[in-house]
């Protein structure tokens, strides 16, 4: 592990982006979405993406130069043909026009395919919330979760985020409808760790503990039938509005030879009409359950880790940090 | 058990609203509403509260001839103040004047509050789904669920629901984000069974096997701190946009005396722009895991059940066959 200050991680980034042709303003925007993730904990969505990020960009199935097509369905949604921009890129721009359609119209959506992966969704929540609007955010993968009763993998992990506004910060809720990421999994993998019962199914659809077993198997939905349901029902939704590709169609989050046919589904609305910080701050300050020190609001951890790595820098595996340099051209001895 | 043709027990409840002075056509609609939940199995939410929805009636508390007010905020955005009317009665009105909006803006809300129970969000769901539009319907209720890692209660047991056409009919699913309903803890506690660890917390906040204990205690969210941030998020959207009452405060969808507070949202958008059915038709024909008899969609078990109901009539528990003769006025001997 190397710890790489925050603004030296992403200029690498950036650079590495520029380099393959990137505008700056898009290489900045994707720069600063994977820099976010690593701020705050999520090391899944931050750079260790960025390698494939500029393969996917020198093979052409991503340009890095669109910002997508947008087109008004009706008054209030949105469809947005990526153009195969970078993923923030493409949501960004969708996100911004449906800022200011919702001024006006109060709620508006936008559903957008042919794009790229779109990183971490709270940062789509966090950025809504901060300009005083409500956002529900959905987005399709690849097939990696099993439905709940069956062997093989057919649903994405189809994560959601909700952005509310809120007096101290926005509340943000970002988590996959599968049990656990993939990344996890790989994790254990490479640590030659046992993984929980329950996590995941064998590449024969039986239940395994051995992470290396999983990784052709198919991980579970988190909450069971409900988790199963929820999956399955953003998968209808976000495919059936974007007209993207379903279940085991999907490609080009996780390679960088296929041109990415998931889906993604941004809903925009009104800020709260109420007070909500003082439920919030009762939550906080309720009495922990054995085993607990603290009763957390999701997206506050994550933001407490962000505060610290602003001040003490990032962790980053040193393998991915030498190959950051390498895709920057900074030579190996800076 | 008593076995009761549907027809009969629908016109049962309808004739028990009509007596305490509910229009027909929302006596009708209330008592489908109700009877769907029977047909398909979720008694929780059938007839066995329809005493509790005429108290209200009677108390003044719930007023069976209001359809509630529309006010418009945006072109795609509306606030519904229910006027205390039947939950049912409200939320439909409120749905059909999406449905027509919708129709030119593409998406449109409702943020709905000051009205009742709605009872089963799925039906909700399947009338959007039906019309050829999809919808996510949300709705608060009292605090029964804790925050993950907490003793005490502190979140509604906030369901969601979720419909999207499909040519066999529309996929529709429908869950609360607690591990299980009070409902049902209440029943292991009349059958004197104790109910599964993890379920729920004693009054003290300590975990329980008694459901007895667990009646004044607190449900778990379904899926750990996964379930908690989304109940959580959906008390926040629905009371922050409904303006409706949070956490503790909200009151009277389980007593008689208590204008209800709780908060509704509904968002109805397109139908989808791509086909779905066959991609339904593969996960049903899936390969069952150990343990399980066949991979089912959400919402279809119900189906089934509802069809056999039509032709075999539903089980009803006595007693409250009973009340419902005593509410519709027919004489005992009937």
């Amino acid at each position: 592990m190397k710890v790489v200050e925050a603004k030296i991680l992403r200029s690498l980034a950036e650079a590495a982006l520029v380099r393959v042709g990137a505008p700056v303003e898009h290489a900045s925007l994707q720069a600063e979405v994977l820099l976010e993730a690593e701020l705050r904990g999520v090391s899944s969505h931050g750079v260790l993406r960025l390698p494939r990020i500029i393969s996917r960009v020198v093979n052409g199935v991503s340009n890095a130069r669109a910002t997508g097509q947008h087109e008004w369905a009706s008054s209030a949604f949105l469809v947005v043909d990526g153009k195969r921009g970078l993923g923030p890129v493409v949501a960004k721009s969708a996100i911004d026009a449906l800022l200011e359609r919702a001024a006006g119209t109060g709620i508006a959506a936008a559903a957008v395919t042919n794009s790229n992966h779109i990183g971490m969704l709270a940062w789509y929540a966090e950025y809504v919330a901060s300009k005083g609007y409500s956002i529900v955010a959905l987005s399709t993968s690849e097939a990696l979760v099993h439905p709940w009763g069956s062997r093989k993998a057919m649903i994405g992990t189809n994560p959601i985020a909700i952005g509310v506004p809120s007096v101290n910060g926005p509340f943000v809720m970002d988590t996959a409808t599968s049990v656990v990421s993939m990344g996890e999994i790989h994790d254990h993998a490479n640590r030659k760790a046992k993984i929980p019962a329950h996590w995941a199914l064998d590449g024969n659809g039986n239940p395994t503990t051995d992470a290396e077993a999983a990784k052709n198997g198919a991980i579970a939905p988190f909450g069971q039938a409900k988790g199963y349901a929820l999956g399955l029902a953003f998968e209808l939704l976000v495919s059936g509005l974007a007209a993207s590709a379903i279940g085991r169609d999907v490609r080009g989050t996780l390679d960088d030879t296929n041109i990415c046919n998931k889906g993604d589904l941004f809903i925009v609305m009104p800020g709260p009409r109420r007070e909500l910080e003082s439920y919030l701050q009762a939550i906080r300050g309720m009495e922990p359950a054995e085993g607990f020190d603290a009763v957390l609001i999701p997206g506050e951890r994550g933001r407490a880790c962000r505060d610290r790595r602003l001040r003490e820098g990032i962790p980053v595996v040193s393998e991915i940090y030498e190959s950051l340099l390498r895709l920057a051209g900074v030579p190996a001895a800076a």
